[in-house]
């Protein structure tokens, strides 16, 4: 998947890498898309907990908020296979929000709960979140990657949230501790 | 396609209610998506000039924007096979943006250069409007759809943007005037 892309993947291929029987693959998958599915969902799960781990002692909602979205979007970024597999296979509507969403909603209530974000509606907060991530995402990967928007995105939404322009631009650019293990 | 839905259209159905022949269609598209595409990029455009024409002679960007996007997510509260249409063609990547992302960026644009808005990156929160946009629409046409999410939508994007919770609220909330025909 990482050499070739995701459209290089067939059945054959997979089957032939992990020495398995077709009846096998058939056994645990109806076709190709199904384990690409898989995959990234078990990819964004362990994201989810590297994410989890990181901001886990910390104690200020935007922090955790802006740390979490800033890597999020990074993951794309330092590697595009990932992020183009995340964007094509509309995991947005399954994967992502599966995985990621309880975790964002969670983040955001407990901004709210201390007082930190003015948001009345943590669903649609929690679905502006990721819609945004993807459309972000999706076009940085199309353009010539020159400038990560992992910054200014994190920005948009700390406003979003209800920071001022100016703490949000300051908590969006502070330096990103690097993600655990 | 509002009858029975997109999956409900088929090349034959489109030639026979059309009356011609399967060769005519065939001169014009490839197949029955790239149909249902031109048709919904189409109503997209419509809707963008009819927006255009409402807010024509408005001066204040914040009230433009969150007009617009209002009666673009009532769009599909109102005409939900629509809304479905957009979300589900991935339309996103195409229509959505092609048609409505100048027009957007040119209001965000007004916002920046009258003062009203506070975002460095035009083309990030063009983006981000859409991409948390669909994903909105997506949630709000899978679930009940007892509650109208085009007023929170908008007063999180006005903050997004840059205004204060308090005014971003009572913005969001204006009544909102009738699109032109």
């Amino acid at each position: 998947m990482s050499s070739g892309g995701p459209d290089s993947i067939t059945i054959q291929s997979i089957t032939r890498e992990a020495d398995i029987g077709l009846g096998t693959f058939y056994n645990y998958f109806k076709n190709r898309d199904e384990v690409i599915d898989a995959v990234i969902i078990e990819e964004v799960e362990t994201l989810g907990n590297r994410l989890d781990h990181l901001t886990e002692g910390m104690t200020d909602a935007a922090e955790i908020y802006s740390f979490s979205l800033r890597h999020l979007m990074n993951t794309a970024v330092s590697d595009p296979v990932w992020g183009w597999m995340v964007v094509r296979l509309g995991i947005a509507q399954q994967g992502l929000l599966s995985q990621l969403g309880p975790r964002a909603a969670r983040d955001l209530q407990f901004g709210v709960d201390t007082g930190r974000f003015q948001i009345t509606n943590i669903a649609i907060a929690t679905d502006m979140t990721f819609g945004s991530l993807l459309a972000v995402m999706r076009n940085y990967l199309k353009s010539d990657r020159r400038v990560n928007p992992s910054n200014p995105y994190a920005e948009n939404l700390l406003r979003m949230v209800g920071l001022s322009p100016k703490e949000a631009a300051e908590i969006a650019n502070r330096p990103l501790p690097k993600l655990p293990d």
